[in-house]
């Protein structure tokens, strides 16, 4: 819901699981899947799908797709006729090209001369549109404008297919690899096995779970494993984080366990580049990234938000729900209260209230109620986390002063988004952005507040990546990794040159 | 959602609008009908029912009612055929009896002799068997269980109808009113008027707001009236809180304003019987009732419970989200630093998993994500507004010990609740309430908490009412009035004599 | 479909079922109901409903109701919901008034001082107005527009109700006779008992049936009875005709079997006015009316027709499919071959094609196919069972005259229509129909036919009545039934004065 | 709903139109197409699909596809979002393999490197095995198991692309008609063209129409082209028919008119093939096939069966209603009277009764009436036109026994089916058919007929040629085609050899 007047979302998530050890096991893998994909719902409300597979060696795979919410894209009995599953993968999905058909919902399942495999994808590849062209060229034609059915059509494209007992799925992962930098984080199923990709530059998250059994008798047992978008899905299916996959790694998870198979390699000198607007805004706080929990780093952001801007006011609050654990680190670093000045109405949202009418001009008024007593003849400074257009801080500022604010003040816990995105991020065009709008220069008068302070660049990437290096000294399974974030959005700097780079390297190879 | 698992819920809300002024106004009173609903929704979430009326002198009515929430029940359609109002009342409905229909949606319309009235309540009424009785015996047939159908009959049926011009509707809800002491907020529509009706006790909420401009040139003005179970769904209409109907009073609203028309006294010597868990759980914080906003009381609970129940630990936190003002409170008041432990997936609730299975036994585990590097290594006190059955809080504690904290300390901003409510509120039998149970005695072991504790009665009273005595000190308007709150589902003491008093006084009028 | 061209329609359908013997039976009441509904489905296609009773003597009642085709308003949990019916009553529904809502649907359902009652209605009382405000005068309010509920408050409210324990049901009934005389066929369920009633003029059709077990062995015992309004009904749940409910009668019918309790007598002189647009036009052929097949009357029909009004033509043909018994009576009684010149496209009707495109001009075609080779070069008679508003047959000698028919002459097997109906029948207002306008003159002229022919009320009456006669020399106990039949919408002569006279009679008694 | 019940069934229909002339027109593609569509309903129901181009040289398409009904599957917005379409083509279908998904829908549209196509497919590729493989060995993954998707991939595929301005779609098309002999009618649309494709056998029917104006004044003028599977839709959008696509033929219909392009010629001394059963039970009886209306040569074989199989009866009838054209044509050859003794409730079909009810055993009673006065104390002689399983034919004699004929006789007007069909046709297992059955040798026994007799083949090949000879005579460009009719399923004689012979030279050309 806020997504949609912010104008700025996360596009999709991806999720699988497979049973450990015999089977049929006694783990229900389609309501793991469900499960998982809720808690992956922020991530995208618009369709989900589902395919299992019953590891056989020709195996049955059964799919589902539903539009909306998992809640009502999987009525019982799509439930029902999932169960026979001993693993699968899944995909909740938010469209960036408004072409929202049930057609495009992932996973993506193919038949192959060596049987069915299936995709799913977050992400976005930056040079899709050259990859089409490859594969239209020779002489594929591709149903859907989807990444996804790119990618399982490149993955059943070259090398040229033979047909062999054991097809070698991994070394065509490996090629697909070369011939896309990023982004994506994908879970590709075939048979009896989840190989979990992600990009060599780590541009979408990906990590993994152990399934433990809920009897405190067996807790050291595995009852088997899931990979997900996000960790926050691990502890509402009874899961424990086990590990990320590393950037460009290939890991093969079956029945039999969890096997590192290759990292793709960056180019010389590369860092990853792995989304800081995970951190800032789209993941659930719950959700651990390199190490540390997403809400620690918005705290931390709202403290070094404190130390580079200060304010001289009576009340910290926050923009339910998404800035709250910035304003209270904000709180904390100042030494001033923390209140609530706005309740939330989440039953708000899909009323079918007529464009032009006099309602709409009370915009987000329907969508906050104002807890008066506790700032009025205050001064309140207010922590959001990104400004995106101002349409929404605008009316919520005018409605504290109604209630009796005396001064309102703007401190937003990350900086001024200026550029596109083209790696798996809906923002909008650039001339939408208030930070590139004239008005700009005057941000507080247009948005009507006493004063707007923005984190800076440094600020955000050094409260982020503080954590990372606390948590290296520690593990060392990742101090090989080194550490970089994709900060394009606020800089411009894109991890890689788009479409254009690779267009010439995979012209080369035709 | 947080409502079924805690078995205890509101029954209803009711709204009403009239346009101001020569009529048809630019007011889309059918909009603001729905904005109303949608700002009731956490009041009932089963079915919903908005009735206009075009006020002429021979009225056209035009009714839509619809199951589940107010967005899935109100299509666009729905809407237009309701846009001709210039006055309406409406009601969002969660059914106790489990019987649950599209037929018992309120409002309810029927035909009389001298035209159509609505009916919309909120509330039960305790002597509703004799009521029921007393209509059937003079030859009326009732369609439905519904309290709303019976008052709609009771209001046709005495004094026998004549063919007048002018009916005399207001002696009639007079006398229904001497038939049945409480409990209900009522609103009658007929014609060019709503009646708002709160029974002598108080018992349930109704306040009335005025509708401004949204201009700033006439704010001064007035474009309608609102009337409201609750004074929350005013901001989202863009009116302003103007009063509350006073127990026992009769408000006449129309497009020439608002006229107080009679208050029907109570026996002597009963004072009000307000509901007091409005105050605790049912109520937005946002609201307004006896001049004081909700969630200082519930920050004052807090306070008060910190008094009472104070606990040497590192971290205040809540069970977010309806708890938050009272941790908030105890933090204040106890100097202790408050941090969030858990955080919450909105998007959990209706997905179709199977009873019996191994999900089904991690529990709430799905609905709340944990916030482990906030408590990790420390002791916890948790607050929480209310504990009904004990199964929600029981499955926290262990999630939170699981995840590290070394202590978890329960403190509780009411009373235990011991007994049933027949006024309203839909509470478990007294065999299912934790209070009610031998392990009661041992509360913190049942629920594996290392302390719990409750608001004393005592505590919870002078926490609400503290906030009135100094309201009535300033307002004149309300001095008159006594205070009074009912606890009957903590104390067993009922406002009134349940069924038996009340029907032997309505046997002898027959 | 036909029907909201032709604009002509049945408005109701009722059905009832009683299993015998020791409850609970074999018999699946609620299958059985459906399946009634069903085979009544020509009766109304807007709505459906079902009340089902378990019969004890505090009895359980059911029901469900739903919009729409029966097999769309009865799901399977429906059905589960329904079966533990040991009896039960439904209605299918066709709104003349255009106010279609799931509130109106039948059977009505009210609690009443000696418990619940059930009522489902076919017709339309024809004193409504003055019998609606009878029951608000005494307080009463209505909550629909609907006769039924009138029907049903109407039998609680007088005489005054005491509380008895066997409330006198039968003389309530009695008593609603005396006040309205027509137009209804009615069944009223009371715990485990069915009466079913047929006005004194017995203008609505009602037979009674019994249930005959599947197997061989057991065909002469009894496994249920069924009153339906159509003997059509009977066959698809494996029952045989019984008897007919005679025009005045109450017939009790119980688990012990079929009772005759009463008959009311119409006032001295009048006769029956069975509606004779049953036989022409809305029955199903296969029903039986009066001892005789509606199939055998409509071919009658023909043979009357084309005595009356032969033609010199080369093929007869029919409108299909309701015209086609009277197409074939023509054929056998002229001696003229008859062949299939139309095929109609059942798919057709509910498509959304937007209006004023060219192809509503269309019209009539999309539902017709012509069967070209069987006429061209060839003269046409057509045979339609009646013209309402001409607006169909025009557009299909059209289509005949382009596929190449030289000549096509129009023979219509009933009279014109030139009068409304009051009675439960929804006919289009008297300037629509075809034979008030001043086209009729030249109606051939009009509708682009050669000539156009109907048959003569004298003919369509002694085509009906011709076989009552042969039926009553056989069958004893109907011989003293007068005959007589409903001609008001042909002649005008209506069976009762409308409203007026009735009004008289009810002021007097109050 | 009839087919469900003798599991036999059409697989499909096709329905192209262009709008002719400048555009954009007066035509409503999207509605032509819609009603199109519903003309062709009785080819399949389970789903349906439009797809439109606006023709430009960088054309948009616009698809939507539903399940169900036309009338369901196209509400009013789908209209609305396809109506800017000037040419488009659609599909009906019905599949055989129970995998019924939105997914499978055609047409099935795919990106090229030269742009979009769409391919509509009436047929089943007798050698598609084979084909899959060969295209799954290039790379191309299949997402779905439909032959259409298949063929659009093999269009795409071979020869190599190249990036031309004028890709040639026609060498395709034939290269796949060289690869795959029979059963396809395909609509091919790119851009502003549609190719109109049978297979060299003329397996499944293709017609096409040309769209006059409504007006009278130019009906001469063309305003459009239609292509569909029968004719009989065209007479529902105002269309003429114009001529049968020829087997083997490519035709591209374009705003400019219609054109041959070529006609790919069958292997040496093969006849065509066209499916026999389309004369005898798939087409709608207005359909014209070879110059003959489908209607006149089931008359034709009902003349024949006269010839071969007379009865002394009393009675000739017909199973409603796609028996009638037969009986209709017995009764003419035999002299014997014709006369209804069945009545057809159109309502039947999806009410959701429990299975093992007693009310199952009444099986096909509650789809018939029975018209007794017709047949009581008669001898019958039954026409139906084909006898699948038997399970619907035996309950009808008995209800006919029960309601008082002496003697039923059946007669079927056609052979019996005894062998699968892989061109298109859903037939039930080789066990299924009665024809196979130890108890065919006691048909009349086994079903409880007084005798069973069948059409011969030789008798149903001259009623179907009979006709075509003497239209021959009269037409040209029909003359050099010669006559066959696939009759596989009644003699095991497939016009191809099925999968292996096609394998070997595909096989061969890689």
């Amino acid at each position: 819901m806020e997504f949609e007047e912010s104008g700025i979302g996360e596009e999709c998530g991806v999720f699988g699981c497979v049973a450990a050890g015999e089977w049929p096991t006694q783990l229900e893998v389609a309501q793991v899947l469900t499960l998982g994909l809720v808690a992956l719902q922020h991530r995208g409300q618009e369709s989900a799908g589902i395919v299992t597979s019953d590891g056989a060696s020709t195996p049955t795979y059964t799919s589902h797709k539903g539009m909306g919410l998992v809640s009502s894209a999987f009525p019982p009995e799509a439930l029902l006729k999932l169960r026979y599953g001993n693993l699968g993968i899944c995909h909740t999905r938010y469209s960036t090209t408004g072409f929202s058909e049930l057609q495009n919902c992932q996973p993506f399942v193919v038949d192959t001369l060596h049987g069915k495999i299936a995709v799913a994808h977050n992400g976005e590849l930056v040079n899709s549109r050259a990859l089409r062209k490859k594969v239209m060229r020779h002489g594929v034609g591709l149903s859907t404008g989807s990444d996804s059915e790119l990618i399982t059509q490149l993955l059943a494209l070259t090398p040229p297919m033979e047909e062999l007992d054991t097809p070698d799925w991994v070394a065509r992962i490996k090629n697909l690899m070369t011939e896309t930098p990023t982004s994506y984080s994908l879970l590709v199923m075939f048979k009896d096995v989840i190989y979990a990709v992600r990009d060599p530059y780590g541009n979408r998250p990906l990590s993994i779970g152990r399934v433990v059994p809920i009897s405190k008798l067996h807790k050291e047992d595995t009852e088997g494993w899931v990979v997900s978008s996000e960790s926050c899905s691990f502890q509402s299916i009874g899961a424990k984080y086990y590990r990320e996959v590393l950037p460009g790694e290939i890991v093969q998870i079956s029945k039999h366990g969890v096997q590192s198979l290759s990292v793709v390699p960056r180019p010389e000198g590369d860092l990853p580049a792995f989304c800081i607007f995970e951190y800032v805004y789209f993941a659930r706080p719950d959700s651990i990234f390199e190490g540390q929990m997403v809400y620690t780093v918005r705290q931390r952001c709202g403290r070094q938000l404190a130390i580079e801007a200060p304010t001289d006011v009576d009340v910290v609050s926050t923009v339910p729900e998404s800035a709250t654990p910035a304003a209270l680190g904000y709180a904390q670093q100042s030494g001033l209260p923390y209140m609530e000045v706005l309740c939330k109405n989440r039953y708000v949202g899909r009323t079918f209230i007529q464009p032009n009418t006099r309602l709409r001009q009370l915009g987000v008024a329907k969508k906050f109620g104002v807890l008066t007593d506790n700032f009025a003849g205050k001064r309140v400074v207010l922590i959001d986390d990104s400004i995106v257009r101002g349409n929404t801080i605008s009316p919520i500022i005018k409605l504290l002063r109604e209630a009796g604010a005396t001064e309102v003040h703007i401190r937003v816990a990350s900086p001024p988004i200026k550029f596109p995105c083209y790696m798996g991020i809906n923002i909008p065009t650039k001339e939408e952005l208030i930070a590139n709008k004239p008005q700009f220069k005057d941000i507080a008068g247009y948005i009507g507040a006493d004063s707007v302070k923005y984190l800076t660049v440094e600020g955000l990437v050094s409260a982020v990546q503080e954590g990372i290096a606390s948590v290296q000294e520690k593990e060392d399974n990742m101090s090989s990794n080194k550490v970089g974030h994709c900060t394009a959005c606020l800089t411009g700097k894109y991890p890689v040159e788009l479409e254009c780079r690779w267009m010439v390297i995979i012209g080369a190879l035709f």
